[in-house]
């Protein structure tokens, strides 16, 4: 069986392997994974079913659970898991059970961490990504005086000794002291009768934004991480969300002016790095843009009989897409920071509407004025421009709160309705809304 | 004196009465002041410099220093002080003694320290304003085991003590301890023994989110403010910290979007104050935008020889202000996250010109294949259209990285930028380059 798993291993034919392992005892699947070279052990490990990774981590050899656990930092190994697909990682590769994790996240850096994290299973952007294993856990039955010593002992490893975690002898995290209730409670108090027992605590996979609403909205200065069984497996600290929150904003605002993140320092990245970053939403809003072309070339007669409403086009594109970035940018950022929340899609648009409806007519009469005066008093294609702005504005407000709520209906991130593609949006629709208005103004 | 002093304050001379305390003793003034009407007590009081202040309140009365506290909340007293400039307030009130600032500050709930946040002088966004009194002060000749017998018996009035701060006889800040320290030091030892000296703090007056930045850089739990004498008056915590970065992110994102913002939630004011928050934007864009119009109307000649040139109008500029936006955008944030920092102004510019160029050459190659294909072969047209391109997108890039700079420059925010300022500034300059390009490529 030995021979045949490593020969799968080789074709990367991980799912071959998977289901060979699947009916195999765990004694036997430990004296196969003993058998193989030493970066395949680590995959081949992985590839269990989280509750037979810890009975066959259990019948391993104790210097092969010891090179095991070196394998995981490898750099051929987590190549080999790179290549995956996200899809697959998480299709193959079950939890890995919680006493592995902690000896795995004591004895890797920061930075090792950060490596093998994709062999670990925890996908980008999650709480297992930004966990840390410098937290103390104390067992149930403890009183405060050997609390107290047991921090004294272990202050020097751990930096975050402000929460400390009760544990069942399951390791399974049943409540959380302060070092405050410690101090201030006498000696003999065992713990679980000062702990709490309402934990707020997330899973290893729980997207690392909600991690940072939770430690926002509880002021909390560290949150654990539990895997399926509740068991305890690190802490987040509040001083990574702060980062976190930053990196987000930024995130959200790149979004905002149609440019891709993807966490790197924009201003470290090379020049094609940068084009790359950009190009794509310049190809879409370039692609729009050509139907306003379009629109405009089939009006060619009407043009070529008033060339004077050519003089107008930027201006009333211009405002739509203007009023339309305000909007969409106010709805964005609601619903991000969950300002909105009260509010329902229909409230917010239809209040939009109106509040782009009365910007409109205060622009719409001053644009009139200007249009008079420029055409030394033209009235129909003044008046055509003046109309046809308040109906821009009022239709470019409607489609800048509704389209946000459209992409998070269909699951994207409303942040996506970038102010350039509002504008570009608004400007096909404005250009067809004014010849439509100056034909009826000029009787054509 | 004090029917003098009384007569300037009813008057509202607030700088004569201060010219009239100037001279006087301080146990005269504690008289005068003790004279007065009650709701003036406290004006005439916050006109004392701090150095007399103190005096002037130990020779008070103690059943007058105790109403003076609580003048402090009185509503007609704030709206006098509501009523002067913050220029005037910064003038003539000097800062408040640490001793009255803590009194103060234990006896007013945190609704009442808002309201009265203007008459304890600390503007706007300072971190005067969002300091708690709930920190534990220690004298330094305490020994370990008697700070944790005061900490224990202040454990109920100060939720933040995992740091607690080390001060001399006169109330200054020289050391840090934290509850960590103090749980692994032999009870014994003398504070000054194991606190931190080195402390970050900030002054009253700092900007909340140069606060934020500390707090971030230094991966603090809480910060100290202290006053000019480097006297202890309150701390920061880490969770107002992370409501401040959100809200400053609101106000970046907004400013970019053109809408103005005033910490108020976007989504509960009225109509009237929605349109009031959008409309200047809107106007300054407009008026811009007639310049646009007025650049078209004067080339109506060359527009009725050629109107096929009018549908390319949108695309040109639309395209100029998305590479403008997204410019500015990442310039905008690199400045504000402190990413850009290394890199000065010059080379930040060069290189989003650059990129700017690159970007307007694929674009304008792809425009110009569209035009080629709309106009069925007009190529002096097409060609026109895809070199204004490459000349607007390069000019787009320079004005989008080097206008935040100069706002800066300016001691304006940067974000004041916003995308639609930059789309439509470059909607000016780019129907003149265009049509400058297709009067040489049409030989007109």
């Amino acid at each position: 069986m030995r021979s045949q798993l490593q020969t799968l291993l080789q074709q990367n034919n991980i799912e071959g392997a998977k289901a060979l392992l699947s009916p195999v005892q765990s004694v036997d699947i430990a004296e196969a994974i003993e058998g193989l070279p030493e970066s395949m052990q680590v995959i081949a490990f992985r590839l269990l079913p989280k509750s037979e990774a810890i009975e066959v981590y259990e019948y391993l050899d104790s210097a092969v659970q010891q090179s095991l656990i070196q394998e995981f930092k490898r750099q051929e190994v987590i190549d080999i898991v790179d290549k995956m697909s996200p899809d697959d990682r998480a299709k193959l590769f079950d939890e890995l059970p919680a006493k592995i994790v902690s000896r795995l996240l004591q004895q890797l850096s920061l930075k090792e961490r950060q490596a093998t994290a994709l062999l670990l299973g925890y996908e980008e952007d999650t709480a297992g990504r930004i966990m840390t294993p410098e937290y103390i856990s104390l067992k149930e039955n403890l009183t405060v005086s050997q609390a107290l010593e047991r921090i004294r002992s272990l202050a020097h490893v751990s930096e975050v000794i402000y929460y400390l975690y009760v544990t069942d002898p399951k390791r399974r995290l049943t409540g959380i002291v302060s070092l405050r209730d410690l101090v201030v409670s006498s000696p003999e108090t065992i713990l679980t009768e000062i702990m709490t027992t309402e934990v707020v605590s997330v899973h290893t996979d729980t997207d690392r934004e909600e991690v940072a609403k939770l430690i926002q909205r509880y002021d909390l200065l560290a949150l654990p991480v539990v895997d399926r069984e509740q068991r305890l497996v690190g802490i987040i600290t509040v001083d990574d969300i702060i980062d976190i929150l930053e990196q987000e904003a930024t995130e959200d605002i790149y979004a905002l002016g149609a440019v891709q993140s993807d966490g790197d320092n924009y201003f470290q990245s090379s020049l094609v790095t940068v084009a790359r970053k950009r190009v794509v939403w310049l190809f879409i809003l370039l692609i729009t843009n050509t139907f306003t072309g379009w629109i405009i070339n089939s009006q060619q007669d009407l043009l070529q009989q008033v060339v004077a409403l050519t003089a107008f086009i930027p201006l009333l594109t211009g405002t739509g897409g203007n009023v339309g970035s305000q909007t969409s940018t106010v709805v964005i950022r609601g619903l991000n920071t969950e300002e909105i929340k009260d509010l329902g899609p229909g409230q917010v648009i239809f209040r939009e509407a109106l509040a782009g409806a009365l910007l409109g007519s205060i622009l719409g009469l001053v644009a009139t004025v200007w249009a008079v005066f420029l055409l030394k008093g033209n009235l129909s294609v003044a008046m055509s421009v003046g109309i046809s702005l308040v109906a821009i504005s009022t239709l470019a407000a409607t489609a800048g709160s509704s389209l946000p709520f459209f992409f998070r209906l269909l699951g994207l991130d409303p942040a996506l309705m970038s102010s350039p593609f509002i504008s570009t949006t608004v400007d096909v629709l404005g250009v067809f809304i004014y010849f439509s208005v100056a034909k009826m103004f000029l009787n054509l």
